[in-house]
């Protein structure tokens, strides 16, 4: 019964012995393993876009931060949610990656930025010519920082907006399979063909020990961004352990089934909290994740019987907030197991 | 009649003189001069603050970047208005000075932060231990970016919370003249008597050529401050002609009586735009800046006789805003004149 | 026969196994694991440092980068030698992460920095006050990048002027087993107390996946290591991987084990190209790095039969530098065999 | 008898009249005024350059750094002098405008770069693809470091060999005027005729209150510059008093008649040094700096008449170093006066 982060889960059985085969013998370092050309093909391939240009790093906060690095200049802004991972959980790292540039936190229910909120930015940052931050970027999260997931067309509506002022559109997937198998979306619709021009393709929550692709639909910037990864640390030397893990991430479609898991877990889960007298739920239940508020009561049961998750807004004490219902949110990922789940439900209703 | 900015005015005559006197002979060179040496002692004494360190710079925007950069760390944030001019006008001064910091934008009434606010934003702001922003200063502007004027009791309000929440506090006081006759409080009261730990003195705005100084009433960083100041280019090799500047602004109280000039204008102008039929004061005139609605018409006939000002929020297009009545900012200075301000109504009112 | 780079060799047995069992069930991420904690008391005991403050990055251009930018301020001066890694491979990392300061790069024979040098170099940097870069740092590599080894007393020598400077003392030891093995030394004698204060302790190149450590002894600028470690995107979300590796590497010192191959290896190898008629020995072979040259046909032989290296300095084409006897650097690893070193001297010798 | 540095002379009386002009009524602010039209003009005019882009900041420091911020990139390197002030004098100034570039000083007698020297360095740097810094940059001092002169044939030599590279090339022209005294040569055959892409033009040492040009002959970077001059606090609101000072400059030669009065008082200060017994000029005299040795009596002399001048290589203590003679460095400026050089000749030889 943990819920508190898919970071906690550890890496699929694929993937493991994905690892063990990549470690036979020697092979070339820093990128130019043989298993990345096959990488490099099969994503291109995934996304119908043969020119992109395809890269390995550990993490999301790298992800997203060279992929911002390469589209918004230090004196350039970025276009957020207000909520966003990219704003608010990484301790500056687009600051530093960008050498100063500047996020712009627009509200939006339920972790979406509206067409209009974002028309209305555009309309009133950076009005003063060199004086103000240039506007620069557009960041999505998909799916969002609230479980929510855009639709290619709520994508390609904002991606519009932001285009026709000039700007480079980031789609920040960390939980990216998520948001595919949730709308069934392709991944080609899902992003370019969107208007989304860098995109950071997430496997660590959903299955990889740690490994994120960042895919650069115009490659102009390839270059550039490979001495970028280089100077922040980000080039691996043993590369082929990144590799292996993105190849089996791919192959037989182990990405989306992984996440099909995930994501109906989530969906029994939200179910079964929603008909629990007293419960709402504070965000509909889209992919993997369940916001949800329910009586104090029921925290103490599931708690009392092993449950891991945060009360939200994030609350780093044990009993939460002081008024009732106490909301919470709960993470499902690709090992969460029915048992898991159901063990849960039953002790909030017990 | 030119209203547009403090900054088109020039230096005041006894600036001019000093300069000429402060052009004799050689002198040291990167703040070694001996008028260096009276300035300091002269900020101090008129701040009660014998321990201060005293820098001189050339420009707010210098100014105002290396204070934050002194007390915000790379991985810090800084609360300010949202409409602040060092969040706003900076082209991301404030970031690249401090080498990525966040700036967190609070709302509040006429251009000043609520203390309710400051409380609210503290308690949502980086409550995720590495991941989040850590909460580093409180930077306030007086006279703030509205043209309203912080009390020292109000300053104390909130320089109060950021103090219980460990932060540090700086004033960005381009208008620190205007704000200081305005209150009738002392220097010291206005400053780190209310709490404020570093401060950016104006000058330049206020009959100066270009001269700002930074108050550090804290002394133990002011070596970093020198480095600082030195290796982003603002350390001034014949020094002694911003030093000649600041002596002048000093001498007699010239800094208030200049101020006093500015804001007796304001005040003045305000009051007739008041009185125009359809005009309406969209933020209280507090010292030297008018903000005011009237209609169309009016903006017109003012135009056509000479006047120079901004439809605001800032809008660059000649004719401004579509609906009526058009908002307008109107800056007054040390050199404005009784007869610009009355030619102005006149125009308006014809 | 691959002797390229020790980054073309995988992981060791005892790694893949680690990894397997850290795989299985939930456990808490970003560094938060009951792993790290039984890493972080193995890694005090091995040093003697029961204060000292321990973290797991992914590679050496993260360990010694963050390393040096919490002992040098943008504004200083780290003195290593003019071949070290962080001076010359590493896409200006330390330069990105210190945000500007200034690798000052000492010649010296076989990659170490004489005494001598150290303090002409010392007394002729930075002597203008605020207009020069300030002393900050010495970074010192062991193993060095001419394969040679600084004994205990020579890191004290050199520490011992970098100390009565004030400056903070760094080793770089991407191949620190190495050099443990070939000095005999203790971890604690070739550190603190030989006067080093922070310490990249290598793992990667010597049989890990993908993990280095960074010990810092005085734990004062732990926190702020946190801090810069998440906001350059190296703090790891599913940190277990990270932490099982190394356990596995201290285990039953495995790390000292895999180095003693590595080093006889080496020593195997070095002893035969010295009598290879023609050959020398361009620095001496005192670790798991072998520099020599010898004549152009002797290349083409081992080329021809599967060989791999570089020739040295780094040339990057096939038939190497025009002029005889041909320089070549040639690394062996916790993996190189007997049969691979036997075989390449017998095509060079054939 | 004031020979420490030609920035503790004050501002010719021109320019002071200038000033006194340009203060006159209201001006627009930023860059926006009229004079600067005027002074973009000419400047194009004397350089034969009518596209160049053309800006004005308060100093050296600033206008080297960001003329190097704009050819040279994060992970770039820039080759320079290795006594370059911009390598040794700039508390890392060029290192935090260009975010982290490294600055490669090449060793070379009297200040000079030999070409062999460069071709050499370019060789050996960055050879490495992905791992090295890339080479980005070509940095001339004109007047150099040591008072030695580059004439546009030796200019031309060095700019081909960085341009065949690739590389932009820059030149410090602190001094500018002098060289161009010294040579006879056009501004455009010193510069973009030669290879120069970027200089800056000196004014602060020869008769400004602190003013220097940067002249981009392709004006491709120039919406950049601004952006990064902003950013950096370098853009002046009260900009015409800036304009002023270099519009006086430009006007009558007005510059070129100021370095020929310094040019020539080194040169009889220069002569009638190496006329003393045991005295030594330790760099050829060719602008207005002398680099001269001679025994401790005569400086005893010399320092006891009233004379200001600095040991060097830079020597803090007042009694300089230990063994004879002494080296020393004089420099004289714009109001150098012939009794202040005979004056110190008849200390040295009384």
């Amino acid at each position: 019964m943990y819920f508190a982060s898919d970071n906690a889960s550890g890496a699929a059985p694929q993937v493991m012995a994905a690892l063990a085969r990549a470690n036979e013998g020697y092979d070339k370092s820093y990128g130019n393993d043989a298993i990345m050309d096959r990488v490099r093909a099969k994503i291109r391939a995934i996304f119908e876009a043969p020119e992109a240009a395809v890269y390995l790093v550990v993490n999301g906060t790298t992800a997203n931060s060279l992929a911002l690095s390469i589209g918004c200049p230090p004196w350039g802004s970025v276009f957020c949610h207000q909520d966003a991972h990219i704003n608010v959980d990484e301790c500056n790292a687009p600051e530093f990656f960008t050498n100063g540039a500047k996020l712009i936190g627009i509200a939006g229910d339920h972790g979406k930025i509206a067409p209009q909120a974002l028309a209305q930015a555009i309309a009133t940052t950076g009005q003063g010519g060199v004086h103000g931050a240039q506007r620069a970027m557009l960041s999505l999260t998909n799916v969002t920082e609230a479980g929510t997931v855009y639709t290619p067309a709520e994508v390609h509506a904002l991606t519009s907006l932001a285009h026709a002022d000039g700007q480079i559109c980031h789609m920040d997937g960390a939980r990216f399979a998520n948001a595919i198998v949730a709308t069934r979306a392709t991944p080609a619709e899902m992003t370019w063909k969107s208007g989304i021009d860098v995109l950071s393709f997430g496997g660590t929550k959903n299955g990889l020990m740690g490994v994120e692709a960042v895919v650069i639909f115009d490659p102009a910037k390839a270059w550039e961004f490979e001495l970028r990864r280089k100077r922040s640390g980000h080039l691996i030397s043993k590369h082929r352990f990144l590799s292996a893990q993105m190849e089996a991430y791919l192959d037989d479609d182990l990405w989306l089934q992984l996440a099909t898991v995930a994501n109906a877990a989530a969906k029994r889960l939200s179910n079964g909290i929603a008909a629990h007298p007293g419960a709402r739920l504070t965000h509909p239940t889209e992919a993997n994740i369940v916001f949800a508020s329910w009586p104090r009561a029921g925290h103490d049961r599931v708690k009392m019987a092993g449950a891991a998750y945060y009360f939200w807004p994030f609350d780093p004490s044990p009993s939460g907030p002081a008024e009732e219902p106490l909301s919470a949110r709960l993470v499902t990922s690709w090992c969460t197991t029915t048992a898991e789940v159901d063990g849960f439900l039953s002790a909030l209703n017990a």
